[in-house]
């Protein structure tokens, strides 16, 4: 019996954070940068880069308050610059102020950038990157350099690109980082210029990569890096990033764990278990940016295993092997084969028996209540992400939802108008009519957020809806508004508007529901009207009826 | 001198019509299969498939009417079934029935689908493959083998997959075509199998390739097997196709004709000028599919050739070569430097010029403007995408914007209640109260759906703010609202809400505002106001004023 082969170690470094922000439209929260943080050393990525302190008040405000992570947590900057030292340039101290375990920092290897962009000789540049590096190593941290435009760079001059290179790794640097900054560069020069790199001595276990997606291979330019020995890859979750994006770390990590010749020569940070909750790290990300995930994501979108040819559909049935590259629940996906009704009715009665539903499979309800979901679907609604919502659809099909209360009818007015003191001021207000058990209960609020400023129609809605449901009162008292998520389908302002609404109550149960309507309004009200009728069913509220 | 090199010619092939549309939720009408067509055709490539003769209704109705295209048209379908000849085959039999130049028939090369999913012997299989590609031949049709599954089949079995290939390629068939039809192949095993592939005795001008995006490498995968010899490649318009979809040719084309080694080895049917106009190409996919474009599509997408980081944009004022690896007009896109919180003064002044305002480097304002801006994006503005808002936001800032009109006040109401006919209606009004050189202008409108049904507050306010602007009105009269997008940013109901607006106007001007508030109806209201101060500003409107 041979031993096992000792596998090699490959990195995993994200830049969500800091890169990913490039991208258009994108500026997270400080709140949301440590909610993402904190999933990335979940699923056990190696580095995370958290922006560029200084530069804006959002990463200051991150650094200040840096999140506690396995992972190391990094700091990105730039080398210093000409003509002062290391230690009096005041945005490389900025960069080291924030006291991160490591520091990266992105230096010219190009000359033309050298000559053009920064204006100072070839040598002078050198210089400055090994004095920035020597600087971070002298402070115990750990530093990395970003060689900018590094394959742009080396097919202009390698022997300068090498130089700057060396001058780094002379000076300490843990890792050497390769970037196609324009993202023009193809699978095989990276490999070939990577090659190049390790032959000049400096060693794949010291070499990572940074790519673009400018021309459709920041994943292929990645791998060919690492075919080549490159041993850290730097990406970012969804392929978020500056221009077309970065390297998609959410299509790599699968790719690295379950294919050869990773799967058996390589080892990541990330856990199998961590695989299989790699689609939930995908939809947090999209949660945060508002985005609708993207369908045909590899891996991980919701057509990544949805087989729509009828000749494909008909052999899955025999064998998912025959049309499935790998098993979808390794990431935690699922199959979807649209042509088999059969497929859909065991799946509902899956989601049935979670809610502690029990139907017969022959039960032809289950076929109704497949067609009105679909319908539903067609309509905008998303049960995917509203479960009670869902639930409360499959009771009134099955018989099995009481009737707790009527709504007669709403109004909501908002306003703006000058007020006594002569500032602009504006007020929402909320008026609710509701019968239960033939009596009627009428209800008025005004919004207000926690400093008494107005927060707008929906808050008031809410809020009205909430104030007086009579006897049901003691059973909604603890419901609290959590989350509240608008999307539009389609264009123009007579598109159809989801509304999706998150509640919790005392118990910490939380619960989602969705209202779709051309009418924002109305859309948050069904939202919020499911939300305490799926509270008052679980918790067991005697119906009244309406008259 | 010496003479030019011969240039290899390489076929694209496009399959938007048939593999694009397993896509889940894609069904191309006929008149729609007709426009892409026409298209595909002005756009250069060789080969347009249709289809599946007999598979649907939509497909037969195609066929009957087929495309008068210089490319060669195609119809698709499987090989014969085993029991039956070639000739009395009636799904072979519907697909030649077609008439078309060319016929591709897709069968299987991987032993295990073979005995599984046909449950035929693997001699059976290739008499198939042999005696369909004869009879296409033998009625003096072009004939293509799509070989399914050919390099999962060539990795379980090498010499079964390469005798199916031979056995098409014996018929006569003009290109073998080798499918990663599971998506699960990498690049360097496509490159080497290809390679094999051409060793067997398949010469390299008569392979074709055909791959889709499991692992995200489906452009890459193309370009691997034309490095190693192959000469034909398929794939979609935007990567259209079965779950992750095809290899995009709208990615691969631009590389094709822009990139090293191809632009100076390879020849393609596409022009410079047709290049020119891919991103219209691309576009009018996204529109038949009512689908937003992909911001970050490679060369195509709005975002492709957008200068976010403060560096990136101080460079490419200086020389765009900087940070852009192609001149986006080669493929009819566009350079943008949006504004942002990582943006510097250089990127600012860049902005304001392109406004037509031109500011000294020195002004002090434009480090106060920075601020500002920096300072609204904390609230939740983003001037990335609301280019027109960040205008009006430096003309403020700089002294340089009129006053044309002040709101005194307006009122938005949603109402739900019971219409006389018993059933629940909902209607929305707004009132607009704006003061124009001391004359107050009272306005209100009801929001309406192009059906008559209500469109929500939005939609009231937008109407009655357009309503009467007095001495305005007919500058304004030709605005139409186009775009409405929605986020909430943190969470709860009390968060921000951010509304971006696009409005076009009767000489095709888009331009985009914002609005951020806790209340969405005054987010909307910030959006709408900025809209119509905008259109004023450009167009020269004279200030009255308000008192």
């Amino acid at each position: 019996m041979s031993a096992p082969i000792a596998k090699d170690r490959l990195y995993l470094f994200d830049t969500t954070l800091r890169d990913g922000q490039q991208t258009q439209g994108v500026q997270f929260s400080t709140p949301e940068k440590h909610m993402i943080a904190e999933a990335l050393d979940d699923l056990g990525v190696d580095y995370i880069e958290g922006g560029w302190p200084g530069a804006n008040p959002t990463d200051s405000a991150f650094f200040a308050e840096p999140p506690q992570t396995r992972a190391t947590f990094l700091a990105f900057g730039m080398t210093k610059r000409a003509g002062r030292s290391a230690e009096n340039d005041e945005v490389l101290a900025g960069v080291l102020n924030a006291n991160t375990k490591a520091v990266c920092i992105v230096g010219k290897t190009h000359d033309f950038h050298v000559t053009t962009a920064l204006g100072i000789s070839l040598e002078e540049n050198t210089d400055n990157i090994r004095a920035s590096i020597a600087h971070i190593v002298a402070q115990g941290r750990e530093a990395l350099f970003d060689a900018e435009h590094f394959f742009d760079g080396y097919k202009a001059n390698a022997d300068y690109a090498l130089a700057c290179l060396h001058a780094a790794f002379g000076a300490g640097a843990r890792w050497i980082v390769l970037c196609d900054t324009n993202g023009g560069t193809l699978p095989d020069e990276v490999h070939e210029i990577t090659k190049a790199v390790i032959d000049s001595g400096i060693p794949g276990a010291r070499l990572g990569i940074h790519t673009h997606d400018d021309t459709g291979n920041a994943v292929a330019n990645s791998l060919a890096a690492v075919n080549a020995g490159a041993r850290q890859i730097q990406g970012t979750l969804n392929g978020l990033g500056e221009r077309c994006g970065n390297a998609n770390l959410i299509t790599l990590i699968p790719t690295l764990k379950l294919k050869e010749p990773y799967a058996s020569t390589l080892e990541t940070g990330v856990s199998d278990d961590a695989l299989a909750g790699l689609i939930k790290v995908s939809r947090m990300l999209d949660d945060i940016l508002n985005r609708v995930p993207t369908r045909a994501a590899p891996y991980v979108g919701a057509s990544a295993f949805a087989h729509k040819a009828g000749l494909h559909a008909s052999a899955i049935l025999k064998d998912p092997t025959t049309y499935e590259h790998i098993d979808p629940a390794q990431v935690g996906n699922e199959r979807i084969v649209p042509m088999s009704n059969q497929a859909g009715q065991s799946n509902l009665r899956k989601r049935l028996a979670d809610m502690g539903i029990s139907v017969d499979p022959k039960d032809a309800r289950l076929g109704a209540l497949l067609e009105r979901v679909k319908e539903r679907e067609t309509e905008g609604y998303s049960y995917d992400t509203a479960q009670a919502s869902f639930e409360l659809l499959a009771r009134d099909e099955l018989g099995l939802s009481p009737e707790f209360f009527a709504v007669d009818r709403y109004r909501v007015t908002v306003e703006r108008k000058r007020a006594p003191s002569g500032k602009m001021m504006h007020l929402s207000e909320a008026v609710v009519v509701v019968n239960i058990g033939g009596e009627r209960h009428l209800s008025v609020s005004e919004s207000h957020m926690p400093d008494g400023s107005d927060a707008g129609p929906v808050n008031a809605l809410s809020k009205a809806l909430a104030k007086d449901l009579g006897p049901y009162q003691a059973v909604i008292e603890d419901m609290d508004l959590v989350d509240f998520k608008v999307r539009i389908t389609g264009g123009g302002v007579e598109a159809k508007t989801r509304v999706t609404i998150d509640h919790e109550d005392a118990t910490g149960r939380r619960w989602s529901t969705v209202g779709v309507s051309p009418n924002i309004i109305d859309a948050s009200f069904e939202a919020l009207l499911d939300a305490i009728r799926w509270k008052l069913v679980r918790d067991g509220a005697k119906a009244l009826g309406a008259e």
